[in-house]
């Protein structure tokens, strides 16, 4: 079943989030926001942008550390405000060095 | 490794994303939000809850569907401002009937 992009649903802040997760094992690996721009970017270069809450600006995801991420596919949640991108990481998701955010269980 | 429950960080709206994830198949069932008073249910029945923000109350997930939600473990990313919590769903996470809300693809 497919859904188009202006189906989507952006919040009050025009921020979607969106879970990453790795296309081959299925591990999830991060969670970060897109705005439309991002969104369209994604789907344009087939890598993950996302926007930066904290720093305020468009964040191409591995520019720097090389860890880019290719999407494999998109999908929309139910309310279509919630997005699941499944990826090949080029490397790990994570600025700690772990393979996926998600590395500390709650005790 | 391991995290402790006052390093969660809570949102201005005092909400935390969670993801569910199916954790046999790893698949990516659903995401919504839990307030502290939810996430504390979670953890002492081994069901999931919510903060609903639209009727804005506590929801316990199938508590009229049936399709509760056991907890199998909780883990928080690098940031502690999302989670991941891998269940056994006893039935479709999504109320179209689909298992998972992610069931359509961006065209």
């Amino acid at each position: 079943m497919q859904i188009s992009f202006p189906e989507i649903k952006f919040d009050a802040n025009g921020l979607i989030p969106a879970i990453i997760q790795d296309a081959e094992t299925n591990q999830v690996l991060m969670m970060a926001y897109m705005n439309a721009e991002s969104l369209q970017l994604t789907l344009k270069k087939g890598e993950t942008y996302f926007w930066s809450r904290s720093r305020s600006e468009l964040w191409h995801k591995g520019a720097t550390s090389g860890n880019v991420q290719q999407v494999i596919e998109v999908r929309v949640d139910c309310d279509a405000d919630t997005l699941l991108i499944r990826v090949d990481p080029a490397g790990p998701a994570c600025h700690t060095g772990n393979r996926t955010c998600f590395y500390r269980e709650l005790a």
